[in-house]
């Protein structure tokens, strides 16, 4: 006997059973079914870009997570996110694009992070962004939630609320209190409140060496709550006289307003001035989406406008929005949740099990018309005895069983097995198909 | 100005344009349907490997090819074909899964090749294989050139053949003229033989040292043409006293004889004693596919039967048989030829049009209305004239465009208009859907 090699993947490697992927890739065809209902193109972009057109902006922990490596004279890394390539895509194509550009990404991306529960190493992001070629309709603030209610309504993984806010009603209330230059530490630690509470964020804002009477004024800000309706109010009866913060009021309200034509039920979204999302390249409307009852799963679905997407690589100016669902994390976090019900893990609708070698032949023609019907079939051809049949029908959670013996091949009638129901009848071909097909 | 970093990718790499990736994802999916109709259950598995399971067999030209690198303690490759990766699966999971084990994968791999035209350093496979448990019965052998006739035909690339061989059948003829040490020689010879023609088989044979009475043998042998029925019965008919020879034909004989049940029309299937393939892990039947007026580009569809899938990582002993089709390179031989009818490349099917900002909010109410109705529908939000309005519509090959003015509005009835008819009507929104459904 030679040497084996044991069989091993790398930890923080997601890598499924063939009923999970079932599952899995269900959810995946879902959202890219709903991102296409809007018009969103598909892109795939190579996962292997040249490090410096990867690395143009990155830097910090990013550029330390990289999968990154030479061959030959090329110094190579594996993508990090779907954002970066996009931006590329976009300056590399942009004469041969129409704008606005609508694509969606489905793909996997690579951090060498260390493995802990919950975090991968190769994971799949579902993004969606629009670019515009120098504008942007405000129409977008709205279309996008419009897209991740569509998503998670179809997924029904149970109640969940869209969280909008906009950076410029932020970014202006900070200008306003003169606290421009400390706005991105602020708005990270505004970020974190509903991780480490009110007390803490003062705690931190004090950190910063900002007036407690400021950080009162904050505080109160970020309290205001309410319908979006006097949310919106409350805004406005601040007064504050500041342009970004007027801004932002109005295309906050804009959002709003436009959501209520993409028949979104008002309980599904909702203005939150806490969120911020931690990017510092987001410049107006901003997202969240949490499960309502398992807010621990932290956002399922976030992002965010940004005034230019490529401008480390042309002088266009392309402003853009978009949003990423973290696919591999969210489907461990569900799975751990028993949110995920199990009934849609089947691929197989029929098994057709031939008694014995004679009625082979016979099976088969069966099952090529289930198949020409648009009926999955397996045929069980491997010589084994009945029960071991039944059982392969079984583990695999297969519905509808058709036995074909002797007798059924004489009569031209086959006995086909409800296994969810235990029943069994004998029906003609034609029958079976419409028995299974539940007309 | 900062300086900009060119956006580009590693030459190699097939990235598209939007309307050529939606021809591209069409014919995957239509892939996929098809595996999936005959019971093959969906994988994914890392794109990253440890280097030592993944190269626990190669050698040579595929290990220089090979993206190889390390991340902390870590020697990892990137995948370079999807059967390695399978063979781990499985060997890793065998007390998980349930056999036989149909599985399918559609994923990229990659190969440091030295990029030239049609050959790319990350492509998509899109394989098949079926594993055993100790033994799998012959009936797969037939299955999968049924798998191999329902993709073809539903692609509609023209007109195939389904090119079919045993291994035994040349290894016992091998065996009998006592050539069995360079049979593997002789069969990459044989393998060439469209490529090279008869007289340079015949130059390379004469280089391995072989009697010119064997040459004659052999090219006799190849050159056993006519229909199945005739070269199984050639083959008979040459008597050969060899046991390996004689379960060749057997296996030949069955195989074709359960095709039939399979419902496939035998001008798509024809057994060919020249094909051998030159992997030295096949040892049953094996399969190529040409399209009939595009021999050129080779086989678009090959795979065969093998002894034992993970002998590399457990003592199990799983005979599997499978087949491959090189998706990134088909794609672009076929783009190349003309093949692919251009109809396929559109993606929404209507476009709303607001005339101005006033009809906005019921331009979106449309267009929900629309997608509700399973419609893919985009709207053109930006503030943009007429003209350009429609040339978007127009570039995007999208054949309905409804146009929302006051009118409109007022009067509750929509203008579309057919933009591949260039005609227009007014109608209300209940039958506008169902104009563009073509009910």
């Amino acid at each position: 006997m030679k040497n084996k090699v044991e069989p091993k993947i790398l930890p923080g490697m997601m890598e499924l059973l063939p009923q999970d992927q079932i599952q899995f890739n269900k959810i995946m065809d879902t959202i890219k079914e709903v991102y296409e209902s809007f018009g969103f193109f598909p892109l795939d972009t190579p996962v292997i870009e040249y490090s410096n057109v990867l690395l143009a902006k990155a830097g910090g922990e990013t550029e330390k997570q990289i999968y990154r490596f030479t061959k030959g004279d090329n110094d190579l890394s594996l993508r990090f996110d779907l954002t970066v390539p996009l931006a590329r895509y976009v300056a590399q194509r942009y004469n041969e694009l129409i704008f606005p550009f609508k694509r969606y990404q489905i793909g996997k991306v690579y951090r060498g992070e260390r493995p802990q529960k919950g975090r991968y190493r190769e994971f799949y992001q579902c993004d969606i962004d629009v670019i515009g070629n120098e504008t942007l309709s405000m129409v977008y603030d709205a279309e996008i939630p419009a897209v991740i209610y569509n998503v998670f309504k179809k997924l029904d993984f149970g109640k969940f609320t869209i969280r909008i806010n906009n950076r410029k009603v932020l970014n202006g209330f900070f200008d306003s209190l003169k606290l421009n230059d400390n706005s991105t530490d602020i708005l990270r630690i505004i970020d974190k409140i509903e991780k480490i509470g009110s007390d803490n964020v003062i705690k931190e804002l004090e950190e910063l060496n900002i007036d407690s009477e400021k950080i009162t004024q904050i505080m109160n800000f970020i309290k205001i709550k309410g319908s979006n309706e006097e949310i919106i109010t409350s805004l406005k009866e601040m007064n504050l006289q500041n342009e970004l913060f007027s801004t932002g009021i109005n295309e906050l309200e804009q959002t709003i307003n436009y959501i209520k034509d993409f028949n979104i039920p008002q309980e599904y979204y909702q203005i939150d001035l806490t969120i911020a999302r931690g990017l510092d390249y987001y410049t107006g409307t901003v997202y969240e989406t949490i499960l309502d009852e398992h807010p621990s799963l932290g956002s399922i679905c976030s992002g965010g406008k940004y005034e230019n997407l490529t401008g480390y690589y042309t002088d266009q100016n392309l402003p853009g929005i978009g949003i990423s669902i973290g696919l591999t994390r969210l489907y461990s976090k569900l799975k751990e949740a028993n949110l995920i019900p199990n009934i849609n893990n089947n691929l197989i609708e029929c098994l057709v099990v031939p008694m014995d070698k004679q009625c082979l032949k016979y099976a088969i023609k069966v099952a090529t018309t289930l198949r020409e019907n648009k009926i999955v079939t397996d045929v069980y051809y491997q010589e084994k005895n009945m029960k071991q049949k039944m059982k392969f029908a079984d583990r695999q959670n297969i519905p509808f069983v058709i036995i074909i013996g002797e007798e059924e091949m004489n009569n031209q009638i086959l006995t086909i097995k409800n296994m969810r129901e235990s029943t069994q009848q004998q029906l003609p071909l034609e029958k079976v198909i419409s028995h299974i097909k539940g007309e």
